[in-house]
C-alpha cells in the first residue's frame, strides 16, 4: 500500500476525482508516495470523463487506510473520511473556505480560483513538470465541471488561462464540444433519476 | 491608508516582522495595495537586526484597521487582532499548525519548514520577483531567528538553501558571524531583563 492516501470530499464530483488524481501524480513525481482514491463512485458526469480519457474509477475507501493523508478539493472535518482526526494531514489544496484544525505543521496550498483542478495546473507548472495526458483530461473536466465552461462567477483569469493549455495537453481537439458533452453527462443523469 | 495590512503574531518575533516586511512588499509587486504592520514593538533581536539594515521600525496596530487582512507566521485567532472576527482575510503565509476558520475563500501558503521568511524567499522565487536588499536582510534574520543559525531540529533542506541566497542579496558578507551577533543580542536582553 501507498504511504499516503489522497481523496477529495464525499458525494465526489468532477473536481474532487480529477484533483485526487492531479494530486496524487504531482507529488508522487516528486518522490512522494501516493494513491489516489475516493469517497464514493463517480457521478455520472465524473464517468463521462473517465470513460473518454480510459481511465478506470478511483479505489472507494470509507476511512483512510494510511497514517498520513491528503485532503484535495475539502479542509472540513465533516466533508472527509470519519477516521480523520486519526491521522496525519500531510498536505491540501483547496479552494473553499476553510474550517480546519490540526496538531502538526502541514502543506496547504488554498487559492480562491474556480477549482482545485486549476490550482494544480498551475503547481504542476512551478514545479516544472509534465502533466500526463490523460490527468490532463481529467483536471479540464473538473475545471469545467466547477466553472460551467468558464462561465459561474467564480471563474477568475487563472482558470480562464489554464483551461486551453491543459485541453491542449489532454488533446482535445474541440474544447467546447467536450466541454458542453460532459456538463450535458451530468446533467442527464439527474433527468434520467427524476423520471425513474 | 493602504488596503491590506499584514501582520504577524502578538509579541513579535524577528521571523513575524521579516514576513511581514516581506509578505506585504511581495503582495505590492504583485499589484496588491498593501501596509505591513505589527502587534507590537520590536524585541531586541528584531531591533538589532533593523538597525543592521537601516530600517524603522513596523508601526504597531492593537487591531486591524482596513476590511482585509494578511496573516503572516500565524493563522490562530488567540495569536491575531482581537478583531480578526470582523475582517476578511486575504491571505496566510505560515509555518505553525493549524486552527484556522473563516467565512470566505482565501489564498493559504502553509509549509512545515523552519521559518514563514524561508517560505517567502521561495514565493518571490516562484513569481520572479527580486527582493529589495534590506527585506532580504530581514528575511535571512528572521530565518537565523528561527532555526537558531540552522541548528534547530525544525530545520529543512529549503532553510538551508534559502540562507546563503538571502545573505547573498542582502550584502551579508560574513553570514555566520552576522547570524552569531543577531542571536546574541536577543540573548542579551533577557540576560539584561533579569538582572534589572
Ligand atoms: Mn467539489
Ligand atoms: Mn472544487
Ligand atoms: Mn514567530
Ligand atoms: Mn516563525
Amino acid at each position: 500500500m501507498a504511504q499516503i492516501q489522497v481523496f477529495g470530499h464525499k458525494n465526489p464530483d468532477t473536481d474532487t476525482i480529477a484533483s485526487a488524481m492531479g494530486a496524487a501524480d504531482l507529488l508522487a513525481q516528486q518522490g512522494v508516495d501516493t494513491q489516489a482514491v475516493a469517497q464514493g463512485q463517480p457521478n455520472a458526469e465524473t464517468q463521462f470523463a473517465l470513460d473518454h480519457f480510459g481511465l478506470a474509477a478511483l479505489p472507494i475507501i470509507d476511512k483512510a487506510e494510511t497514517d498520513q493523508v491528503v485532503l484535495v478539493d475539502h479542509n472540513e472535518a465533516a466533508q472527509s473520511v470519519d477516521n480523520l482526526a486519526e491521522v496525519e494531514v500531510y498536505a491540501i489544496y483547496d479552494h473553499h473556505k476553510f474550517a480546519f484544525q490540526n496538531a502538526t505543521p502541514l502543506y496547504i496550498t488554498a487559492k480562491p480560483w474556480g477549482s482545485v483542478s486549476t490550482i494544480l495546473y498551475f503547481e504542476y507548472l512551478q514545479a516544472g513538470l509534465t502533466i500526463p495526458a490523460a490527468v490532463a483530461g481529467m483536471l479540464a473536466s473538473g475545471l469545467i465541471s466547477d466553472t460551467l465552461l468558464l462561465k459561474s462567477p467564480t471563474t477568475t483569469d487563472f482558470d480562464r488561462q489554464a483551461l486551453p493549455e491543459l485541453a491542449k495537453l489532454a488533446g482535445l481537439d474541440d474544447l467546447e464540444a467536450y466541454g458542453m458533452a460532459l456538463l450535458k453527462a451530468g446533467t442527464d443523469l439527474s433527468t434520467r433519476s427524476d423520471e425513474e
